[in-house]
């Protein structure tokens, strides 16, 4: 396998968790779940800093800033004493929703692939190795768009945490060198919108600065059209 | 990129087509859908021919078996016209789905990945090159669990045909090369047991077969357990 700081060009999956922010859950209404719950992200999502994330055709487009685990190690049934073995380093993310067609395709009991799947949908920051971060559970991240902060979180917040989502995950699929775990988002998410500039980072306990990430937003010419 | 006859090993997504034969709708009790739609599954599904299905603990395994479209070449926005460019060939799948635990998500609006996802849920047959199959809406595929017949059906049957699901596909996500498509299962659906031997086979419109694939099944030792 090539160098697993190219994991976003090498990887195959992306395992998004879901509803792993007490605030988060709150404004969208949503229930706490009783066990960890994810969905795929084809790697086709992913979006180098400095990239535009591309609308859909009357898409409602959410940031959501996240925490992302790079794993290192092919691993199932990993318990949560091991999970930490498995994890190679960091990056920061952020996990774009079709909010509108995520709303549309849950009334209707279908998957969400789609609206979480379009191109450009994961734009994602550089690998930060494990080395760089004394405890993953203590790192602030935040988004601003123009300027302007929308979220600004904790990672200590997270329900479930890192060995029990790696847990969870690897007890339904096989982790592979080079998949990335979006761990959930803190509260503040909402629309961005065309021309708008988003700037995310990611910092430890003590403020040191570990990821930035930086992009823009376009309309998407052609493609999916939603029709509500 | 390696030989497109290990797409299994090397692809990175595969994209299953939900509800596109009129009867297997009508047996689930669904509607029909309006345009495509689609869920991925991760690489870490396959399964070789003569592997054994894993059966989760407390989980309904339903068989599904489908038409797969091997991806040849990238793209986006891929035109009807301009699909069969895309396919490098073909190769007959199963789409096994946790079918207790898919209703319980679908009742919650939640995401089908776990459902879909779990190791071994994608039994996958050999390569077969686009030059020998004439016409890919007159293929028969059929199913056998312990020597029954259980699905016996045509593609012809697809309420979506192949051109359509490229376009819709790809106009939300970029197709690579090495991808796999499943085209939606005909009717007759139904739980797998461990000890049971499955059989399926591809054969064109001349009675001339094209892929066969078999496996056995046995219950998951450890992993998730379902709780309704
Ligand atoms: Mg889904
Ligand atoms: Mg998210
Ligand atoms: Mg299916």
């Amino acid at each position: 396998m090539a160098a697993i700081s190219s994991f976003a060009r090498h990887g195959k999956k992306i395992v998004a968790i879901g509803r792993n922010y007490a605030e988060h859950i709150k404004e969208l209404s949503n229930t706490t779940p009783k066990e960890p719950f994810f969905f795929l992200k084809p790697t086709t999502t992913y979006l180098p800093s400095g990239g535009k994330v591309e609308i859909p055709n009357g898409i409602l487009c959410h940031h959501e800033v996240e925490l992302g685990l790079v794993i290192g190690k092919r691993g199932r049934d990993i318990s949560q004493a091991n999970a930490d073995t498995h994890i190679a380093g960091y990056a920061l993310a952020v996990d774009m929703t079709a909010r509108n067609l995520q709303e549309q395709v849950k009334s209707k009991g279908l998957p969400w692939s789609a609206a979480k799947g379009f191109d450009t949908f994961t734009p994602i920051g550089s690998f930060i190795p494990k080395s760089d971060v004394k405890d993953p559970h203590d790192l602030r991240l935040w988004l601003k768009i123009n300027g302007a902060f929308k979220q600004n979180g904790t990672t200590s917040d997270m329900i479930f945490r890192i060995p029990r989502l790696i847990e969870h995950i690897s007890s339904i699929m096989t982790l592979e060198e080079g998949d990335l775990v979006l761990t959930g988002t803190p509260a503040g998410v909402g629309p961005i919108n065309a021309g708008d500039v988003i700037e995310c980072a990611l910092s430890d306990g003590e403020g040191k600065n570990l990821a930035k990430l930086s992009f823009g937003v376009v309309d998407r010419e052609g493609g999916y059209q939603f029709k509500p």
